[in-house]
Parts: C-alpha cells; structure tokens; sequence
C-alpha cells in the first residue's frame, strides 16, 4: 500500500518544526510584552457559524465534515474547518460576555482553505493573529503596527516597510474624483498597481467608462507617497477626508513613540488590502531587498467581530502567516542557527560499558543538555562518531574502560576534531557554554 | 443570532491557555533534553490512511471530510481528521526512507473523536506523544519511562506510580493457566480488576467457563506485585516467561540508571493497555493520593509502524494526554503559579500625559516586561488600579505631572499597597526582579 499526504498539506520534520517553533516562540513573546493574551479555539465550528462570512469564493474553499451517524450517511454536515481565526474570535466574544475589554488576545493555530495549490501555498497553513477588541482607541492601532514591527526586527528582517493607509481616506479619495458609485470597480482595478503599473490600471478604468479627467483626479492623490503627503492630502480632500487622516496621523504618531522606526513607515494611499472587512487604519509589512512582496499586515474592521453579539464591537488586529514567513526567512538565510536536535551524543564503546554511557547521559540531562544516547551500538565507535555528524550534533561524549578507572569522560568537538578528556563536572560545563 | 461552540469542544480562554502552554513548554523541555526532536502532520489524512486501523468501533468516531466541489455534493468523503497521532507517524515514516534510525520524534498535537462526550473527555484534546521508533533496544524503552517519570517531576506531580508489564508476560501467564486459547476474554475480564475487584473477575471468567483450577493458577501470578516478583515468576513460568521477564529487568535497570525512581516503579503483572496493539513492555502512570487514576501511559508496539512500510518498523512511546494532565494538576492545586498577563499596567493620568504613558510602556517593552497600557483613559486613575487589580495584574505604573518634571515613575505593588517613585532604569530593575 502506498501513502500520501492530502493535497496541498505537508509535515513538518524536524528541521524545518525546530524553525517554526522558534519563529512562533519569538513572535509570542513580543505578543505577551504588549500585553496580548493566549487563546486557543477548536478546530471545526458549527457550519451556520462560519456560513456567510467569507463569501462566495471563500465559502467554496471550507472544509465540510460530515455527521457523524445516520445522517452522515445522508450527506448531511454540521461542522467545519475554521477559515480564519477571526471569525472564532467573534464567537468567543459574543459567548463570554464577561471578558474584560479591551480584550487583547493572541492565537497561533492553523487554518484550512480548499485553495489550488501552488508554489508557496497551502491548504493548512499557521496563522499568527493578535487582535484587540472593544476599543476605538488608535493607540490600540499603533500596538498592533509596534507587534508587527518588532516581530520583524526580532525574526531578524533587516529590509522590510511597512505601508499605511486608511480606508476612509480612500473613501475619501474616490469620492473626490466624483466616484463614488464606483468604489469597488476603483479599489479593484487600483489595486492591481503592483502587477499591471499605472497605464493597466487607467486602461482598466477607462474600460469601465471613467473619465479620462476623473482618472487625472485619482492619480493626483493616489501618486503621493510618504508621511508629508498627508498635508497635502488634507488640503485637497478638505472636511471629508479630516477624520481618516486624524485617525492616521494619531496613529503614526503613537507608533512612532511606540519604536517603530520612521523610515520603515510608508504612508501608501493606494493601500486597500482588500474590499471588505477593513474600516479603518490598514498596514502591510513587505521585504524589499530582495523584492519579494507582502509578508504580513492587519487593520481595523469594526463590523465583523461584533457579528454574533448585539452591539458593535470596535477590533483592530494584525496577522503573520508562519509559513510565508518562515519561507522567507529561508530565502533570506535568516535561519540558519536553528539547531534542531541535541547537543550531545553519548556513544557506546561496549556492551559492557552502556552502562557508563548511561550514567553520563543520565548527568548530561539532568543538566538540562539535550541529549542522545546510542541505543543500538552500531559496529565500532567510527560508525556512531559518523552518525552524529551526519545529525549534526555537535559533541560527541564516550567513556572507554581508561575514562572509567579515572572517572573521566572523553568530549570530542565535531566541528574542529578537538578532543577533551574531563571530569563529568566540566563535561556539561563545557555543554552548557 | 446565539453561537455555540461544537458539541464536545471548548476554548481555552487566555487563563487556561496559559496553563496549557506552560505545561507543553515543561514536556517539551524534556522531550528535547531525551533527543526527542519535532514533528508536525497535517490535521486530516487522506480517509484510506486511517481507515482499517482503529477498529468498528473505533472508525465510528473519526471525523469524515466532505470533497470539495461535486464529489462533495453527491456525499463523497475523501479525507478525515487524525484520529491518534501514531497512524500520521506511520505514515511519515514510510513516506520518508531516508530519515536516520532510531527516529525520535515528539508531536504535541489536537486529535479529533466524536466520543460520547463526559466529564472530562473532550472530542478534540491534544496528544502529547514521544516515540521512538527503528530499534528493538529496551534502553528506548527505558528512556519513554524515564521521560514519563521526569515530565511528572517537573510538572509538580509527588505521589505518582508507574505501573510496568510486558505483554509477553501476560500471555505467558494466560498459557501456564492452560487459557491459551482464551487470551483475549481473560485480558478483558482481568483489565476490570480495578472496577469490579477479584470476585468480579472470577465470577466473568467463571461465566466464560474457565475452570476454577485457572482461576487460581491465574491469580497465584497475577497477585504477585512490586520488582521481586518477576524472580517468582521466573521459576513459576520457566521458559516461556524467560525472553518477557528479561526484557523488563533490563527496562528496569536501565530505567533505574535513567533516574526514574525505584518507589514509583510498580511491576503489575495485571496491565495490559488494551489488547491489540502493544507488545512489548507496557507502562501506565497515576497519581495515588488523591486517588485519581491513570494520567499517562505507553509501551512497545512493534507491529503498527509499519502498517504503511514494506518492513517491520519497532517502536516504543509514551502517551500524555494535555487535558488530562492540566485538569489533574488544576485539581491538585499544581497550577497556581501560571499567571496570565501582563507583569504591569502603565496607567494613564491624564490626555495630556498619553505621550508620558506610551514612552514608559516603550521602555518596559523594550525591556522584554509584558506591559499592558491603558488603551481608553475609562475616568479616574482609581478605575485603571481596579482594573489592573481585577487583571491579576501585579504592578500600576503612572506617570503624573510631578513625575514628568522629576523624570520619574511612580511604582504600585498591587498586593502590597506599597508605591515607589523610581527612575525608569530602576522600575525596569525591580520589574524584572
């Protein structure tokens, strides 16, 4: 019988698992500094609870699982694998009605879409959201740019920008040029900037019977850059524009005094990150040295979290995806000092020594040194010293019958061939260093 | 609309959750200490990867996936939700010949049974599994004991047992009765022996019609308990006990050598661990006092591993299971010590002083102190005290208009009272303290 892996999944062996847990350790420990939260949901959700929620696109792509019992055997489903982890976190928040707000909560778990598979996708793939609901507060913006921020610098990203903008301010832009009815036809074609340039974009709406002056009007505002551009903008967008670019300039100026560093800060009034959802603020972290695009990015959607509640409930949030994060980090040679496995090996030099192979690896973890102990004795001691560079482990500990009589153990250093013979003690200082 | 969660699932609200983390971290410390390295697998398989391995019963409560698009709609199921974390393991091990023997994995992942839901039992709950798999050696064996038996330490378990067999030990007592071909039946009446006692037991087999000769020739090595006995055993059961009874002294010798303590280690020749499946030695921890039951368990399984493989693949493990474990430690009052939150909350005196309050979190947060800052000033500094207090958050910073021209911040020790008025260097010192 041959096996497979479900299309578009993989596993996680060692090396690439030790990379990703060290990833997600870094990006929760800057979750926790800014006072975010654990929280963990279940995998599938009733199926009325995500239906509706991602449209019809997205709909296509949720896992169904069917009843189990009678009506499984009929077809009939009742839950489904989460899409997001968004729509989780409205739940949680319209069941406990008692949770303190602002609720600051981070979750790292996977997520399944029945997406086609290519290069660099997945059908179940890691993400890492921080959220915080019930607040309107723009310093709860800046948090989430800070988180996003430090994140980067802390994974070890040196060339990265992250991009800003408003939805209200695009809003505001549109309705300036007089288009109002057609927002989304803009936001879609405008959005295709990076791939299509500015003469696809025109052609595009040009193509949907915008005026070659409209069109003029849009490319005034949409071609500013940079955090002076929001005077401008406020000059000639007047009162409509006055309150996004309040809200950002609020932002900004929080983030700023937060750490995140001006020049990394582009204000991008082209930023849309999709049509629905975001209401506000919305960010986006891409590497651009070498080019290689979006990494990560968030904003504020003060319409969906309050979707099974009865009020409002105001969210801001930002998402790293792990997997195109660690991918990226791989490109960029940014992992190599993840070790995966252990520090040690302890060899068997006889059968009638494993027990002093046992003692030592033994005082070896009691140490807290990780620790491989030969379980077979392969052949000679050549064949295990093979064995532990192969691994690359990078020690080698053995105790042959003169250690024993001195109650020495022997410590080998694969990568120079440097060869100690000390007393357990030093053994796992040396370890330990 | 009301939502609800999926019958026989749950969130881990930020309080639990950190529970749970903090336990993972502590088996994992020692899983990787033991050279055990990371796995992940995908949440669902392919259906005819698992199907066939867990039995009817067993196959009732796997979570069967719908096929996207048309398959879908006609009923068509293609993939399902891991039901164990061994079948994946099997899986990854034929699919990938080239990993290096032994293979030593841990994989701490949710499984997924549509279970009667109970007290306790729960239709997603997370494996905390280590195998090893690829060597016959009874030091791997020893070594799944000893990282049992050093997870429980380190975890705050003090009254725990492991109790330890060998199904080949079993089997050679069920032959010496003359019960050889009624293995199975004695194994099920015999593994009751908690719950229904001796005369329970007797009066199933009695029923089956076992002889009450068996009877007692069963019970006069089935009542043999602690490490002497398997020297009993060994002239009771001659020859055919011989290869089982050898294995587990040199399970319990090196085990011993491993560290595990001679008190917690119980031979019982009465566990099985259920009937198929095991092989080898068997092991099962509970904690005595309070009296409740097993909490982990696991043993050789020389048979399933290979299922996908064109070999046979050996190999031992150990089973904790993470609901399990955090529920009993919560009953035992383990948990106490796992806060949640942030270390302190940076208070807002007034919109004036917004800016003072961002720069002394800043600074916290640089620091690496989990820093939660007041996001909405809700009214009065007294509101923001009782909120942290209410947070379980142990320290309130405040920069007031006196601290800003002094370039100080005033300190509060929540369970205390006590207030400090302290340079930033010197709150970032006592913070980390």
């Amino acid at each position: 019988m041959t096996v497979h892996l479900p299309k578009g999944t993989r596993d996680h062996l060692p090396e690439r698992m030790t990379q990703r847990l060290h990833v997600v350790e870094v990006m929760r420990s800057v979750f926790r500094r800014y006072g975010f939260e654990p929280l963990e949901t279940p995998a599938f959700e009733r199926i009325e609870t995500l239906m509706g929620k991602y449209g019809d696109e997205g709909e296509q792509l949720i896992y169904k699982i069917l009843k189990r019992g009678k009506g499984g055997e009929r077809g009939e489903v009742d839950l489904a694998l989460r899409y997001d982890l968004t729509v989780p976190l409205a739940r949680v928040i319209a069941m406990n009605p008692g949770l303190k707000m602002p609720f600051k909560r981070f979750q790292t778990q996977p997520v399944w879409r029945a997406d086609r598979p290519q290069k660099g996708r997945f059908r179940e793939f890691v993400q890492c959201d921080v959220d915080t609901v019930g607040t309107t507060s723009m310093m709860a913006d800046a948090e989430c740019l800070a988180v996003l921020h430090d994140c980067l610098v802390e994974l070890g990203f040196s060339t990265f920008t992250i991009r800003l903008n408003h939805r209200g301010l695009l809003r505001a832009i549109v309705d300036a040029a007089g288009l109002s009815d057609m927002e989304t036809t803009v936001l879609v074609a405008v959005d295709k900037l990076d791939k299509i340039g500015r003469e696809g974009v025109d052609r595009e709406l040009a193509g949907f019977g915008v005026s070659v002056e409209a069109i003029e009007k849009l490319w005034s505002m949409f071609s500013l850059r940079g955090l002076d551009a929001l005077d401008e903008l406020t000059c000639s967008l007047g009162d409509s524009g006055s309150a996004a670019i309040s809200e950002l300039k609020e932002v900004i100026d929080y983030a700023l005094a937060m750490g995140v560093s001006g020049e990394r800060l582009k204000f991008d009034p082209v930023l849309a990150r999709g049509l629905g959802y975001y209401t506000g603020p919305v960010f986006e972290a891409e590497v651009v040295e070498p080019k290689i695009g979006s990494i990560a990015g968030g904003g504020r959607y003060d319409g969906l979290v309050g979707v099974f509640s009865k009020r409002e409930v105001p969210a801001v949030g930002v998402s790293l995806g792990l997997d195109r994060v660690v991918a990226v980090m791989e490109d960029l040679g940014l992992l190599s000092d993840c070790s995966s496995g252990s520090t040690v090996m302890v060899a068997v030099y006889s059968e009638e020594l494993k027990a002093e192979a046992v003692r030592v690896a033994t005082a070896f973890r009691a140490a807290g040194v990780a620790t491989t102990l030969v379980l077979d004795r392969v052949g000679k001691l050549g064949k295990q010293f093979k064995s532990a560079n192969s691994s690359g482990i990078p020690w080698v500990a053995v105790v042959g019958p003169d250690d024993v009589s001195e109650g020495r153990v022997s410590l080998k250093e694969m990568a120079t061939g440097s060869q100690f013979t000390l007393t357990l003690f030093e053994a796992v200082e040396k370890l330990r260093a």
